[in-house]
């Protein structure tokens, strides 16, 4: 294990996350806010934690780097970057105690939007900036930024980067790891872009419209207002839809959209079924809303869509409290908890390739049965699938109920009701957000005890590193050497 | 498909159900009661049908059994005997409406044990008999017996058999098939007779005794009692307990302890975690117990142990209302509601041996994970499995609960709340009995709407026979020629 080298990125990882912090600054000027020393120490203190780990390391540096250091590299760099995340918070006392502004950072860097803010609106609006931030720095991940910037990881960046990045397999967009990420942020930077343009033309401001789009295009689900965005125009309702829509998308796709490659996108399994998912879901509320709570259709398919889309890439973001929905509309809703926006994409949960391939494996079992003698093989975007792969899939999503399980009764025993604990783990494994209980989509986490603020931190951070990479470190093997 | 073939069996099945059921006038007789027509009328039907089909298809039968009659056979044969079963019901006026009626049998066959009946103890005593006789018919599966008692069933035998049995696959206890499912009904009937000894012998009569041991050995959970087993003696409730346990083993060790092979038992992985489950369960629950409602030791001890026996095990007999324990306490009864028995036992469920596979493929993952260029294999029971038969448990798992989303949506679509849903679409596919929410321990199925009641008893079958006998049917390659 060559501690050298993973504090060494870590080095990188602050400096680069200390440059972010320092672009608060903007606002402190702008909105004339007394918090400048509060982000001046936040920010010195990243920037010369990261300068001393990159100095202080970079001597014995050589250019490879194993599969247990990125793994372990990338889990702790999560942490520490989630703990001086807290920095803005605490020396603007905006938040007042460290679990509190833990379970934020790490609430903002996973993408999740959960909360312990009672009064959003409250905070300067430089630290209600930084908030929004942190969902954009871990949206599409700060080390596949680093990645991206220092390319001189050539051999071990691919395994950070994979360690990372959510999905079964990122498919190399060039043959050079550093590239790959390059376009990908490129893709990243583009869209969040040209949503702060759309949302400018609906007359949101500018501020607003970038903390907006980088609370979408990160899939992660901070707002500005108190209500979330139940308060803004049908037309911004609809933008943010459409670009939440988006962000759940792979990226490659993007990237083979703009190339012009159709035919990757035609014959991709993954996207075909998440638009069906929104599809039907979308309009089976639709319908429950106009029927039962006596909508207009144009409000109940706004709603629908929204919420819809807003679950499933695990954004967060409300326009309504599904909780007030019938049973069935808010079940829907419930289901969606478990499906997760796409492989590659900025969204969380379990992905809906995953279950692509899952149901794809019963009917294969099925034929099976039925053919016991007959070579029967799972096909993905036309590709076979071996039964390693398979299986690797399938317990990928035995592990998520299991880990569930076992984290509802961790909050049980915090002394969390049931419904609420079970809501809680669900909402931060998968990065959601809002949840069902007295964590639903109106309130927020500020009543878990500290204990439990801190275990769904963990829940958070393993859920966006989809549960491998940090289950991995817990393995007898990984300390051998 | 050679539909001549599937009627001749269950032909035979209906024979075999018309003579258990003229066993229900022995309680006729020795209650004196005025049930005779009723009984009379229900065995005459049962047999003449059973007759009618055996004798009109039995000229062109040749011993030859393909996979997908016996697929069909076993699916048709559970709602046929299912539908004539309820005639001892009807035929005395036990229960009024057809729908209760097969709701109580489907519940009695595949051991479930939920109930629409409001007062247990208003009903005859012949008809109590024979509810507990369904228990004791499906609990090893009538068609083992079909092929235990009619051996010309040679070739064919061997896939109805795995079509009807628990299980991921039954170890052949000799080359014959109908040796095997002899052996098997052999220490079903052991074990039913010693249970009645040891009933007795605390003072139940026989009439009790038999009707108890008929709900334990097939873990059924069904009871002559209105309150289950909660007003019996401490020493009644242990020997529930213990015989409840023994019944949730694979029978294949039931019969190994017998013939002395105490090695096949140690290396065992599913008897070891079955019994580490329970212990565990049982000790956690017996210190809540102690600890939140000041019970005496061996009174929190016995509850726990009782209850948590009886949910693993799926018989669902109750002596405590776990809904009035605290959170921490029914929430590990909720747990074991998705673990199940083991293989190879009348228990329902998921079943331990799968989650031992699928955690030990949560570890084989990490092991390629930190090691991708070397081979590992899982072993159970010292046995490697491979990655083609570790997805298609992996695959049952994740199929198990997508059917219980399913199963839920629908029933919230008749009206049936969130919880209770839920809670009686889990317990019907685990064959357990009682739940949460309105179908808690103390109360009963009769408030579901009918269309709930049938569908819930086509999950009862579904569960069964392990999803994938129901399921194959329902495609379309299965019906190609």
């Amino acid at each position: 294990m060559n501690i050298r080298f993973v504090l060494n990125i870590l080095g990188r990882v602050l400096i680069i996350l200390g440059l972010f912090m320092c672009t608060n600054f903007i606002w402190v000027g702008v909105y004339e806010e007394a918090t400048f020393w509060g982000h001046f120490y936040a920010c010195i203190i990243t920037l010369l934690g990261g300068a001393g780990l990159f100095l202080g390391t970079s001597i014995n540096l050589k250019p490879s780097l194993g599969l247990r250091e990125s793994y372990l590299t990338v889990t702790f760099a999560w942490v520490v970057i989630s703990a001086f995340s807290t920095l803005p918070y605490l020396f603007t006392q905006s938040i007042a105690t460290f679990e509190d502004a833990f379970f934020e950072s790490v609430s903002g860097l996973t993408t999740t939007g959960a909360s312990i803010l009672n009064d959003i609106e409250a905070l300067p609006r430089s630290v209600l900036y930084w908030r929004s931030m942190t969902h954009w720095i871990g949206g599409m991940g700060i080390i596949v930024l680093v990645v991206a910037i220092l390319p001189m990881l050539r051999v071990g960046g691919y395994n950070l980067f994979k360690s990372e990045a959510t999905g079964i397999s990122y498919e190399k967009l060039t043959p050079r790891t550093a590239s790959t990420a390059k376009r990908l942020w490129g893709i990243y930077l583009g869209l969040t872009f040209l949503q702060v343009v759309f949302l400018m033309f609906g007359n949101m401001d500018f501020f607003e419209s970038l903390c907006h789009s980088f609370g979408t295009i990160a899939t992660g689900g901070f707002s500005t207002q108190n209500d979330s965005i139940a308060g803004y125009s049908p037309y911004i309702q609809y933008v943010i839809t459409v670009f939440m829509l988006l962000a759940g998308v792979n990226f490659t796709l993007h990237y083979f959209l703009i190339k012009g490659k159709f035919k990757k996108l035609r014959r991709n399994d993954e996207l075909r079924t998440y638009l069906g998912i929104i599809l039907v879901a979308g309009v089976v509320i639709t319908v429950i809303l106009v029927r039962h709570l006596n909508l207009g259709v144009e409000e109940a398919f706004r709603k629908a869509f929204f919420q819809v889309v807003s679950i499933i890439t695990s954004t967060g973001f409300i326009t309504d409290d599904y909780l007030l929905w019938p049973t069935r509309g808010w079940f829907v809703i419930f289901l969606l908890f478990f499906v997760g926006a796409s492989v590659g994409s900025t969204g969380g949960g379990i992905k809906v390739i995953r279950l692509v391939v899952a149901f794809k494996s019963f009917y294969v079992n099925f034929l099976r049965l039925l053919h016991p003698n007959s070579v029967i093989v799972l096909r993905v975007n036309g590709e076979v699938v071996d039964d390693e792969k398979v299986s690797t899939i399938l317990g990928f999503i035995v592990l998520y109920f299991v880990t569930a399980f076992v984290g509802t009764v961790v909050m049980i025993f915090m002394n969390v009701d049931a419904i609420t604990a079970m809501a809680s783990v669900i909402s931060s494994m998968g990065a959601i957000g809002p949840a069902f209980g007295e964590v639903g989509p109106t309130s927020n986490f500020a009543m878990i005890p500290d204990g439990g603020k801190f275990f769904l931190s963990f829940l958070m951070i393993l859920g966006r590193l989809e549960l491998t990479t940090v289950f991995v470190l817990f393995t007898l093997d990984f300390w051998k050497d």
